[in-house]
């Protein structure tokens, strides 16, 4: 099943270098969730061939407006290029409002059904589940109420032991049937039990999603081991006095995290302004924790 | 004096082929004048090498999304910049709610005064004058309610006549004095009055910016004889029935009106997102009247 993450913007606060604000779109199975939405998304997205009619849910983190200023001009480039279908948004409560007086000066009436979902920024809720994925929220420690997403894979079928596909010769149409728990007949009417035909499926993979915050250790449990883990470093270590107060978290803290938390890969992003060349950010990131790399933009990330 | 205007974007309701929402820079005597901002304008100004903080002035014509949604990102990365002069800002009275709404729920005191100077769409206002220039509003004929904005040069100094330079020996140090009406007084002791040494000044130029409107006659005597006009020219004449049902003009008819008020240069943009090529638009409009440019993005045009 397909899981990858599409950067579409990481830039902190302000555009500049070409680089964007906030927006992220995960592909799972061919659905497309957009995680937050800086102003310019919809640009990006078409400068990536990628199709926003296609994106059925937008979760937004929090409303500094790196995260959500390009999320009107989306919903209102949906609507006016003919979108009849539902498009499901998870924020926090306030962004309806910034919607509905949007909409309601520029006299729209969206053709399609906006389903808003508030999210709140006190404890971890389970927001959403559908036969692919659940996601939760991650309480971020920000200047306003934020909040981060896990998106947890279902869990997997188990896989068909393909030694016992030898020995008895078991047909492609029913070993669909095996990993869903039937048992299997032989030629000679013998039953065999699934779980004798099949080994345990991998553990569900997942991406944690974590911008913006300081460096914060009251979520770490719930991002243990995530598949991919994508964590805000907004500055080098040297800001450290700077990064605590905006609320910020640094490259090493991000690679410290990553270690405590024993992910599999780490991503950085929201970088500050003040880095043209985003190399001693990775560096930093890379001396606690290894295997990182850069939310560049336009680059796309499976979820391995 | 420099009065030029650089065109930021110019697709209508949706960007598209690389095409960004409408913004146009109008630089007065080395003053930044932005008109429009719609999504993606920050970004166009840093693409264009523009400093965004040369922007004293901003007027907003009317509040579908296209024409102002990069105004909050636009004013939040000069607060996060460091601005501390003020800037003024001209639009319908609901903008001020949604900027106030934003920077609410985002926490966000801004660190230079915004004076906002709300507009009505009734009746044309002189809003705004300084010593190079003055600006009224022109009432356009829309599903909301929609003001251009024509800007006039204040009238330039009377023209030193250079046969009078030559025959009386007027030294340089002498020539401002007398184009601002004092009389000069030659070797010999004669006194000459201003009057009899220059000739008039120039007509003083002017731009009149009309977006988005259906074809209107109401206002033609106001933009009668402006150097530039920019016009929406949304979509081509055979689309006419669509253009009159979503109050927009259509390229022919903007040349018939560049004709019938006898500009000098007309400027049409706000394509529609169903032209990837503009060059029937031009050559539509160029039926009616001859000098026409496209609102290219990134184009300058010097208005004489």
């Amino acid at each position: 099943m397909k899981f990858e993450l599409t950067i579409l913007g990481s830039s902190s606060a302000t555009p500049i270098f070409e680089r964007n604000p906030t927006s992220q779109l995960l592909n799972i199975n061919e659905k497309y969730y957009l995680i937050d939405c800086g102003e310019g998304t919809q640009q990006q997205l078409m400068r990536f061939g990628l199709k926003a009619q296609r994106i059925d849910y937008i979760f937004i983190s929090h409303l500094h407006g790196d995260h959500y200023l390009g999320l009107v001009g989306l919903l209102s480039s949906m609507h006016l290029n003919g979108r009849s279908k539902p498009i499901k948004v998870f924020g926090p409560p306030e962004l309806k409002e910034i919607l509905d007086m949007q909409f309601k000066f520029s006299m729209t009436a969206l053709r399609f059904p906006l389903e808003f979902y508030p999210t709140q920024a006190v404890k971890s809720d389970l927001i959403f589940e559908n036969t692919d994925v659940k996601v939760e929220t991650i309480i971020l420690n920000h200047r306003i109420p934020c909040t981060g997403f896990k998106f947890t894979l279902k869990r997997r079928l188990p896989k068909i032991r393909m030694d016992k596909v030898a020995e008895l010769a078991i047909p492609v149409e029913h070993r669909q049937l095996i990993k869903k728990g039937f048992p299997y007949t032989d030629k000679d009417g013998n039953i065999h039990q699934a779980e004798e035909l099949t080994s345990p499926a991998d553990e569900p993979r997942s991406y944690a999603y974590c911008s913006d915050t300081l460096c914060d250790w009251t979520f770490i449990d719930q991002i243990r081991g995530v598949n991919l883990l994508y964590h805000e470093s907004t500055f080098r270590h040297d800001m450290l006095a700077r990064a605590e107060e905006t609320y910020h978290t640094t490259a090493m803290q991000a690679g410290e995290i990553a270690k405590r938390a024993e992910v599999k890969q780490l991503l950085i992003g929201h970088f500050s302004a003040r880095y043209r060349d985003l190399n001693p950010l990775l560096e930093e990131a890379r001396l606690k924790f290894e295997n990182v790399a850069l939310a560049l933009e336009g680059k796309t990330f499976e979820i391995l």
